[in-house]
């Protein structure tokens, strides 16, 4: 029954990925040679080309994730890469590290978790490496996309009086949201083919983070209206509003869009085509400043500075 | 003087490995946004996408591998995969677990490897993650390489007939080589551009594991002759005949190339040319054989099969 992975050995758990992986669409040749083939995409597109590695003990506990979700989670991150340069996912490379006792049913609950997502993304799993690893699950993704020249959607390009703006709810993720999210892709992808995004990024680290990355690579301050930060329930359920407004700063893993959007763009018209296309919706949280101006938020009391924090790997996350 | 990752932090330490990495040619955008972005190969040349994954205690041991030299060990790996198809290396993405009290400077060391081996091949490192981990050091390397299509050399393409060889010299990696292997990357690119390669791979798990994936992949049975195995002097030295022939075709970890080459190929012409442009020289070991014939080495005693085996993860290594 609980056949462990020494038992089935690399070679034979290899061919069973290949025969169960999700191929993708343009794939020439994935899994089983030394590398994958893919058709180049048509002229005038861009390649994306992004990596996560997930922990055991960093990412997930195997005490309260599933298997499928480890692997659902591990591409999520990926797609969510993607989807914050505005593009489209294309093909994925796995490497799985893994105990040699660790049971066989194990891993392929975390590649069925995986395949489903890739499916629903046409994203094709293409290859990988299994290595024994006596540290630990690991699992580590990278994924190529593609996005046309026009439509990359870069930290970079926030310029003062862009409106700011959030998909879905931010907060208390590690209750359960950070192993199940959807990736915004096709969010992303109806941002950047309708509205004049400016700048975008995925929100990993938490709020109170992701806003100085945005800001920093923009050369940009930014106004946040607190009051206007949409705050999941996970995170406003328990708490008094100004707990729950640092929650959906710091917590961080919401793997929702921060998006800087041209002042062009008619607030009320995004807020309604998006509202009827997606049940995330999305907020307008601020303004694009210039670089003096530092990151803000405004409550009722006042207006001050945001500290800066949010997720840090390596340890400095209790400042 | 040892600051640990914990002092600095990831954000710091992202900034510092942007400001070094090598940027690559056709780079469009390199660390720091969600995903690297590349231009996309000209028409006609296909891409290729790799993953390598190296864990503390498994590939390599803190006590014997200097931090350049894993740095080092995580690109090759990939590298050669690149190689293996044929084709040259674009761009890598590389993931980086590693626990929070490591040196800051054996970080820097470990990408001062992977800088020199990619400055040298001209393959850019775009992006990244880096993660704490409470499981050892743990390196993914994931990198794109092209190819033109008619260049490509799959592990599939192996006939009767054609000449089987090997490049430069087998066994015994693990006592150096195998953390300062040169992947054959243009030793590669010299046969698929002057050579009808029908087939080829790299030899990773050793020769004696690695046929058989070739046969498989091919539908071919290979004869290899025992006596023209080049031992490496690693292996040699230390073994009776016998012994060092095991050790060539079961440490692994030799980074080789195996290339099946079609039969109109003139042998002399072929390793001569090798010969005059790389060190490492090239060795026809056999011929492919009809499947039926299976995998056999023939020694001065007679001709009979060869044991499968070679490096398998996950613990089957040891029959």
């Amino acid at each position: 029954m609980d056949r462990k992975l020494r038992d089935v050995g690399e070679f034979a758990f290899i061919e069973e990925l290949k025969a169960r992986a999700f191929p993708g669409p343009g794939t020439v040749l994935g899994i089983g040679d030394d590398a994958a083939v893919i058709e180049p995409p048509g002229s005038g597109r861009l390649l994306l080309f992004t990596t996560d590695m997930l922990v055991e003990g960093t990412h997930f506990d195997l005490s309260t994730a599933t298997p499928y979700r480890i692997g659902w989670k591990a591409l999520a991150c990926s797609l969510s890469d993607i989807a914050a340069m505005g593009g489209l996912p294309r093909a994925a490379v796995v490497s799985l590290g893994a105990p040699g006792d660790l049971v066989v049913d194990f891993c392929r609950e975390l590649y069925r978790g995986m395949d489903d997502l890739a499916r629903r993304f046409d994203c094709g799993i293409v290859g990988g490496d299994t290595v024994g690893s006596g540290a630990g699950l690991i699992v580590s993704v990278a994924m190529l996309g593609e996005v046309e020249r026009e439509r990359l959607a870069l930290r970079s390009g926030a310029r003062p009086g862009d409106g700011l703006w959030v998909t879905g709810r931010l907060g208390g993720s590690l209750s359960g949201r950070h192993l199940a999210f959807v990736p915004r892709i096709l969010e992303a992808r109806f941002l950047v083919e309708r509205f004049p995004v400016k700048a975008m990024m995925d929100l990993s680290d938490g709020l109170g983070s992701d806003l100085f990355r945005m800001a920093a690579a923009s050369g940009a301050g930014f106004r946040i209206c607190g009051e206007r930060i949409p705050v999941d329930r996970a995170a406003a359920g328990t708490a008094d509003a100004e707990t729950a407004l640092g929650k959906a700063l710091y917590d961080g893993e919401d793997f929702e869009l921060l998006a800087a959007i041209d002042p062009s763009c008619d607030d009320d018209i995004l807020r309604r085509e998006f509202a009827a296309r997606f049940e995330c919706g999305i907020t307008r949280i601020g303004t694009v400043m210039g670089k003096a101006h530092g990151v803000t938020v405004s409550m009722p009391g006042g207006e001050r500075p945001i500290r800066e924090g949010g997720f840090q790997h390596f340890g400095r996350n209790k400042k």
